[in-house]
């Protein structure tokens, strides 16, 4: 890998947007095209990326005179790329935690998977120089390249097979996307009592913090795990009908978890 | 407030091990008591906190030539302390979110609340300085000595009555508990595909970070958000069934957030 490779990037959303600059800055890529579904949204991310960057709405113009297209799209649209360049020359490789590798065979023989387990917001600047990023290719010397394409990128470079993607990315949706989601609601109660999720700032640092230092399961506290029914009960009175639900079936998955301890 | 005021301490759980140390480095109290349910984790906390400092199980015995009592104990165990010293003399002030202040006019007519909003496991140093402290008191006069002991400890002192208190604990519960266990779950799921929590440990700083610069409502991502139900599906149907229930309730619970958002 000399002259970096010709690559076109299918989607324009949160991940491509974070993904597609991080790989051109490793050198060993070099982006000639977006493909999006809307002319707007690939032009917007054409022209972040160089004034000769091409921007097309058109998947079956995807791989022209590419060496590798990355499908950074949602799952449904991996699936359609793919489809419409069948025959293709190129390396294709898609960064999807949820959909098969070999769903891009229906475009070339050569194709493969850098899945970053990191969540990406357009506008937001993300650091991956620590990000997991896991790797899977229809060949060991694809995947000798596409190692040395993410170690640009990244230092934690692992492998999974599509099942065991689907895990890891399972896994994710309840470190990262529930995490977050609690913090939603946690405002939301917050505002009930007038106050900010500011306030609570010092606490989700030092719960994050100190699950990182002990683990979660050790770390665990609250009236779940010590079995304080009476104050699950009062708290469950002042919340409405679908917060009830989460704090009730959540908090007993914390008893059940930690069901051999005496109270 | 010249000389430190004498202070029993009644509780030697998480909550009194990290906090009667704090209050005590800020010079305005000296613990000279510490009242537990068995002698070894009264003497344990005694020990901590000096060499004359007593460790007993007799719960009539916490305001003996004492100033102050602060009670850090299970909530249930609040109502008996207060009610083993009727007519005390005392300052009495307890520690929980969840508790009302009044429980304590069973010892005195002097009585109030610290309540720091933090997470404290025995043997993990806490740095309280920036903890959200939510004060009560029983007169405006004790209200402004509280507020000069808590400013020892943290610059983040506020008041909160017992509802507010108690719905604050309620959205802590959310924004730490909960979040917590999501993590214990989250490295259950990723121990089926064989990798430790930590390849998670980036995106959990990136979801933290986020959500403290943009908000967890904006910074919000995943299949729930996105509305990609082939995804949950998959999910789900790798998760056994207590995860499952977890997954489908959070999923619809942000698919409903976001439910005016078009995909």
């Amino acid at each position: 890998m000399n002259t970096p490779l010709r690559t076109a990037v299918v989607g324009a959303g949160n991940v491509a947007w974070s993904l597609a600059p991080a790989l051109e800055r490793g050198g060993l890529i070099k982006v000639i095209r977006v493909v999006a579904r809307t002319h707007g949204s690939a032009e917007a991310l054409a022209r972040r990326l160089g004034p000769d960057v091409e921007a097309t709405t058109d998947n079956s113009r995807a791989d022209r005179d590419a060496d590798m297209v990355i499908v950074a799209a949602t799952d449904s649209a991996v699936r359609q790329a793919a489809e419409a360049c069948s025959g293709s020359q190129a390396v294709w490789v898609h960064t999807s935690g949820s959909v098969d590798a070999s769903v891009l065979s229906a475009a070339s023989p050569r194709y493969g998977v850098i899945y970053p387990m990191q969540t990406f917001t357009r506008g937001v600047e993300v650091d991956l120089s620590h990000a997991a990023i896991y790797l899977e290719a229809s060949s060991e010397k694809l995947l000798e390249q596409l190692r040395t394409i993410a170690l640009t990128v990244s230092d934690n470079i692992g492998e999974a097979d599509s099942e065991g993607r689907r895990r890891l990315h399972c896994a994710a949706v309840f470190a990262c996307n529930f995490t977050n989601h609690l913090l939603t609601l946690a405002e939301r109660v917050a505002h009930e009592a007038g106050r900010p999720l500011d306030d609570f700032r010092p606490l989700i640092d030092e719960t994050m913090r100190k699950a990182a230092l002990i683990g979660p399961y050790d770390g665990q506290t609250g009236p779940a795990r010590r079995g304080a029914t009476a104050v699950m009960e009062a708290h469950e009175a002042l919340l409405p009908p679908d917060l009830r639900n989460i704090y009730h079936i959540l908090s007993e998955s914390i008893a059940s978890t930690y069901s051999h301890e005496p109270h």
